[in-house]
């Protein structure tokens, strides 16, 4: 599978209506659940590397629309890791105190520190996202905000943190399925949210938001990828593979130490 | 297995010495290691359960002595939770600010919020333990952080997070074993220290430190256990099984709606 075809080039500007939401490879669903346990390995030993080496850190976006499969992504991509290494952070409506501050101030406490991989379970792009299509803010600000973000983005990068970010897209059609899935079935009557259907009526809008913001910031080091989302199992082998081949480029290494460990005795 | 044997009942004087450190149990490792996939799912499958309820949290808190198997417990029983439900928080020397404050300051911002499972690696216990073995503190000042432990401990559990400790029991030969094979593996030589080597020094002290610590603050909802730890797998097994036993006395629920699922129409 060519992972650099859902990859959004620097200066490419995105139309999601020239991209699939479905299974485009000819990857097969059972082809994906065979290798599932070895590519987890695979993310499990890297992390492992990555936690003792401590000198970078993996930050990795989340954003899509309601029921876009954030959740379950996490899920089943994630999970497996070892969680001393890794942290979700979820950002709902900005507190009262979030919003006395910058958008950025309340995701730059949570961005990872050496050694760790922090998620983000929707993030700052939701404050170029539903702000932009309520109109809360303009085009002006949101372009200042794009200028914003990459800065920031690049001031990690300075430090040593590596950016991917996700947009799981997702068809209309596929959206309505799965708020029906979660009326009908109890167990996920938790996850409805009267306000998805509201948000719903706003499709184009987010469409074209969504378009604007990841055409202003998928650069070369913290690039975007726009994952076909409709098949859960072609989303999460998707997800999985290029987590892996990013932290593979990543190399991290088991640190080499100071001292001669032949010369110390135990008592 | 009889979990509560390992469990020090409120008022019992703990004495060390009259513990095994070794498998006490008729447990063998193959039938640990046969039921541990679906422990885990069990496991698992409660945690989604206390997520979606969103009422209670767990607090686990993971004390032993320098390679005592702190990591290594939270690698092997927690590596399969959905990492978006559980956080693991380290906690090394204070910082300068940290130290500024009042020694359950830092811990307090740490503690899980309603549906998560919050794992402290090292904790407020240390306060007792590391100070106390040092001589920073007295008599008199380790009694009193006894008493704000156990007020701490009861204010949480009054907001629904349930709260079980382990102290990871293992013996002076199998600390010297486990430094060695850092020094030996150059995999595991990040994970060696000098410092745990002067420590080392302190084994008994550091005895009574614990059995004071785990005397006075075990208590019938935050209940400490003493988990022999010498072979890994037997200490995985306990560990495991008694989190599933506190969590399915928990019982969390997926919640029940305030809204008819069936009146519901999406467009």
């Amino acid at each position: 599978m060519k992972l650099d075809n859902y990859r959004i080039i620097e200066g490419q500007h995105l139309k999601l209506s020239e991209l699939s939401t479905e299974a485009t490879d000819k990857t097969s669903k059972e082809e994906a659940a065979v290798r599932k346990a070895a590519l987890q390995l695979q993310l499990f030993n890297l992390q492992e590397r990555l936690f003792a080496e401590d000198q970078q850190s993996l930050l990795v976006v989340l954003q899509t629309r309601d029921a876009g499969g954030k959740d379950g992504t996490i899920k089943h991509v994630f999970t497996g890791l070892n969680p001393q290494g890794v942290r979700v952070t979820g950002f709902k409506e900005p507190t009262e105190l979030e919003q006395r501050h910058d958008f950025l101030w309340r995701v730059h406490a949570h961005t990872p520190e050496t050694g760790m991989i922090s998620i983000f379970n929707r993030s700052y792009y939701e404050d170029v996202l539903v702000t932009r299509v309520h109109g809360e803010i303009g085009k002006k600000d949101t372009e200042q905000r794009f200028e914003q973000i990459r800065a920031f983005e690049k001031a990690l990068e300075s430090r040593g943190t590596r950016i991917i970010k996700f947009y799981l897209n997702i068809s209309s059609d596929e959206q309505k399925k799965r708020f029906q899935d979660r009326l009908d079935n109890p167990e996920k009557h938790w996850k409805f949210s009267q306000n998805d259907l509201n948000e719903r009526k706003f499709w184009k809008e987010y469409t074209l938001a969504y378009e604007e913001a990841i055409t202003a910031t998928s650069t070369a080091t913290a690039p975007w990828y726009v994952i076909p989302a409709d098949q859960k199992w072609f989303r999460n082998d998707l997800v999985l593979q290029i987590l892996l081949k990013t932290l593979e480029e990543m190399n991290p290494q088991f640190p080499v130490v100071d001292f001669d460990p032949k010369s110390i005795v135990i008592d």
